[in-house]
């Protein structure tokens, strides 16, 4: 789009959007990134707050007065928001930078005595909303969360995904929704709920053993339900279902009803019922229309926890999705290898090689996530996507890393591998067996059960601490079975955060992904996957131990042995027999004879 | 005391308890281990909980009905409960048992409709009280806190301490209480507080300088005051304080008033004051008395974090007090070592000699806590107390386990050798060496400021781990300066409790003490005392380093040296010529020589 075009019609807009704010009395206005079900990517549909800015980020969120707007980015995006909001007059609010109001803390300001707060509840968390609404308590205003403003404006707004949904398999799901909602409604009785609302798609796709594609990467379906002790009410547009779905949804007390329906069914929750509500996952509309007289249970959605504990089928087809896309990385790891530097092999045709190779194992339906391909200085940049503007092509003398996941049929997955291209500089080598020592060192793990990520998160980050290195993100996250690839409870990290508390349960799989950035030079990363197993159980307490289920070699070109502990040594030489074991009967004469190469003992 | 009188004597107690009871019209009656200061250790006087139930353990609460009466006590006390309990006809409650409710579930039952809940609301934390409320509230209940019960019962009762209270001079503090107050005035302003209320001895003592002898083994003197913006009051028996010391208070506008007094001065704060109260740390009685119109601020009292981070002054002390019971603990090692079997030491008289020792070195006012001085199979109890009926000989062939602490005028210190006697079972050596390994683990931990001790534990524990071993307790806890021997806020420990998040600051002192515990054969442990410092500060953040210094043998007769990874070798050997080079100055030719192959690289 033409540049001087953008700046206008930014303007224009806003313009509009006053317009708007003036006619339903609001003073301030937010437009958050997201769809009414608070998932991490959004479609098209959704995003309004790229309309209303023109920055085009993943994250980021605009309050817009009457005579200003602001956009709140993290620094991930500093230089891209920048730019985008060149002569737009929205002006870029630099999150977590010292003297930087918190959207919050600027509503403080912002909001004069009496003040109305507008938003599209739909689009804000259950958590978000009760902030704000004190936050106007205190100045005697109020908030108007009914309309959606940017539709008012947003001519060419594109359609909401309606893509086909589908069944997952019992013989990939493992436990029927039936056996799901006995297991819910055991949680709600035990909280004293009668009702449960949900928005969150993850959650409801898991109940329903139900995929599709209304979302980029995520086979979600578009849906909202309320599930009773004796019912599930399914909002979703009909057109989705074919008729063998609804058969299966009528077995299970599955009642269906149009999409937006919800919003005023809510409203009709008997006095007396007692609703769980979850203030992360529910959105803020449905929150405000339940009615007074019924009471809310606040508490975390039950198929949180649920969901992340894999259960026996899901585990033993997540081993199978770990051993295709091993087989698919060793053979790309070979050719890229091989082939650096005598054939044209760039970032974007190196991902696309690899979703190859993935395509080859069978059963393979999409990319879990946006992949990171990226060589030498661009590896330093921990969300890198590689466009037609800044794809390189790979040389000798770098490194190579590759973070991407499939999602098969058997699960979705989630591995990064850093290779060496050709001979690296010394450095680079001594970052990549830091951050194996640090891998292996998480992985290696034996803790009692009831330790969360915070406890281990040391074990990874202990080789790269004791030379004054870190990595500023966490250390691993849960993947979904075909749902997100970032999905809680638990997950790695030192912080204080929510996410790295949770107890780490049996058959939970986290992602293990310690990482050296150095900006304008080099990324390392290596990541497998860790199914949480039970160790033995004595007086003592039930000891627990991590197993490494991605079965790719850590490329020994990279390694300094030098540096390797005794310890980690040996369990670097055991990780690399059992990728030789796993990945071999896949392989042909010559690949195996070059995968015995790189698993070699060291 | 006679066995059938004490029975008798329990049930006559009981008796006259519930004629109080029924005057007051109070259904259930609370009796905790604590006196109004909820100090860890209590004087004779507040011994009201073992007076009503003969149980004598350090820690326990009784909960009395018309008909029944109950002692809720831990894991440690089981054995010596029962016996004291026999015939008295108070049912013990084993806490953490299954099946087992907890207090405050049990009064959800024991309480019926319009019940009254009574106890001495001055030895019960605000926080607890709070919690009763509630309990209460729901039966349409009330509480009545006003009376101590078992006063009016308890015909013998010991007097309160009344021993005199010195001043710590400057050389020993290093903050003058004007500076302090300052700080906990600008702490006060940005909490919105005007008023300060406090119980809690150890943070009285820190504000004024100011120690005693009120309660065993801690330094403390019994007060209250309240901090205002412009003085503090100081609630003490006047007799206590000398014409010196009022001297400095009225320059530091310390008015002083009689103890008891507090309870009525604080129903007088005017209203619209806002008063910081401390949940855990406040008694629920002044709480309680505070009017209605004044706002009350919950925060944690300032005092436990000012006085947790040492000043420079504090630090050097305490490395001259630690550098002191070193010495004295490497007189006493090679004391042990050379006499045992040749003359009569036992579990009793070796923690005599080593105090004796630690006298010779100078400033010693008295031990820091109760000496655990444990031979053998004894050494597998964590809180044991060597008594006549215990004490035993010391003999080769085993253990020797020594975890005492002296109070210098330079500081207070905490430290555990475990000694081999003669030649010891393999096991033996090898529980020692693993629990070394988790000793110098620890204390080798380099991490990021904002880490707490619930990052870094499983570097203690790690040895243990790998093999199924562990403790059951936290691996460390913070030391005062002559005040409190475990001293929030921060300790290490992996559990989700509150003293392991809180994060590690420069000049904090904590101790490092991993140990195994063999029921009916041996226990280790080794506790050395380590100073939180900071580290190189770049891109990553501020990295912070842990030194030790506690400088005494790790016992190189108990350790196997095969077992010990290369990385832990060099660190005990560069610890062990530290040890040389601290402690040799203070020795004969006779010690040095000893103490040099005590400490010779392995």
């Amino acid at each position: 789009m033409d540049k001087e075009l953008t700046e206008m019609s930014i303007q224009e807009r806003l313009l509009k959007l006053r317009e708007q704010m003036k006619e339903k009395g609001i003073d301030v206005y937010i437009v958050p990134t997201a769809d009414f079900h608070q998932t991490e990517y959004v479609g098209e549909y959704f995003k309004a707050r790229k309309y209303i800015t023109n920055f085009s980020g993943s994250a980021g969120t605009a309050v817009i007065t009457l005579e200003e707007a602001r956009l709140w980015v993290d620094g991930r995006y500093f230089i891209q928001a920048a730019k985008q909001l060149e002569g737009t007059t929205v002006e870029m609010m630099k999150m977590a930078e010292p003297g930087v109001p918190t959207i919050k803390e600027y509503l403080k300001t912002a909001l004069k005595e009496g003040s109305v707060l507008g938003f599209d509840g739909r689009v804000v968390a259950m958590g978000d909303g009760v902030d704000y609404e004190k936050i106007v308590a205190d100045k005697n205003g109020k908030i108007i969360y009914e309309y959606d403003l940017i539709a008012a404006i947003w001519e060419d707004r594109p359609a909401m995904s309606e893509e086909p949904a589908w069944i997952l398999e019992q013989k990939y799901a493992g436990e029927t929704t039936e056996s799901k909602l006995a297991r819910i409604r055991e949680y709600m009785k035990d909280n004293d709920a009668t009702v449960h609302v949900l928005t969150s798609l993850d959650d409801i796709c898991w109940i329903l053993n139900m995929r599709g594609n209304d979302i980029e990467f995520f086979p979600f379906v578009l849906s909202y339900a309320i599930i009773t002790m004796d019912e599930m009410h399914l909002y979703i547009n009909d057109a989705k279902l074919n008729a063998e779905m609804k058969e299966i949804f009528a077995k299970d007390c599955v009642v269906l009803h149009p999409y937006n329906d919800i919003y005023e069914d809510v409203k009709k929750i008997a006095d007396g019922e007692s609703v769980l509500v979850d203030p992360v996952r529910l959105n803020y509309a449905l929150y405000s229309n339940l009615p007074d007289g019924v009471k809310k249970v606040e508490k975390r959605n039950p198929e949180i926890l649920f969901k992340a504990i894999k259960n026996p089928v899901e585990i033993e087809n997540i081993r199978q999705a770990q051993i295709k896309d091993s087989v698919a990385h060793v053979k790309f790891m070979k050719w890229v290898k091989e082939n650096v530097g005598k054939m044209e092999i760039t970032e974007m045709s190196a991902a696309e090689k690899l979703d190859e190779f993935r395509k080859e194992m069978g059963n393979f339906i999409q990319p879990s996530f946006e992949a990171i391909s990226a060589y030498g200085e661009h590896a330093a940049l921990m969300h890198y996507t590689s466009s037609p503007e800044t794809n390189v092509r790979l040389k000798e003398g770098s490194v190579y890393l590759t973070d991407t996941g499939a999602g098969f049929y058997e699960g979705s997955t989630d591995i990064t591998r850093t290779y060496a291209l050709g001979e690296i500089p010394d450095i680079m080598k001594e970052h990549f067996t830091l951050t194996l020592m640090g891998n292996l060192g998480l992985a290696n793990a034996k803790f009692l059960h009831g330790c969360g990520g915070v406890n281990l998160d040391i074990m990874a980050r202990k080789p790269l601490w004791d030379r004054g290195l870190d990595y500023k993100c966490g250390t691993g996250h849960g993947v979904g079975y075909l749902l997100s690839i970032h999905e809680g409870p638990a997950g790695f990290g030192w912080q204080n955060r929510s996410g790295n508390a949770p107890t780490l349960e049996e058959g939970m799989i986290l992602t293990d992904e310690p990482g050296i950035y150095i900006e304008g030079s080099h990324g390392i990363r290596l990541e497998n996957e860790l199914l949480v197993q039970k160790g033995e159980v004595n007086e003592y307490g039930q000891f627990m131990y991590l197993e490494a289920i991605t079965y790719i070699p850590m490329d020994l070109d990279a390694v300094k042995v030098e540096m390797l502990p005794e310890e980690t040594r040996i369990q670097l030489n055991d990780y690399h027999k059992t990728v030789y074991e796993k990945v071999s009967p896949y392989l042909n004469d010559e690949e195996k004879e070059w995968l015995k190469k790189y698993t070699r003992a060291i």
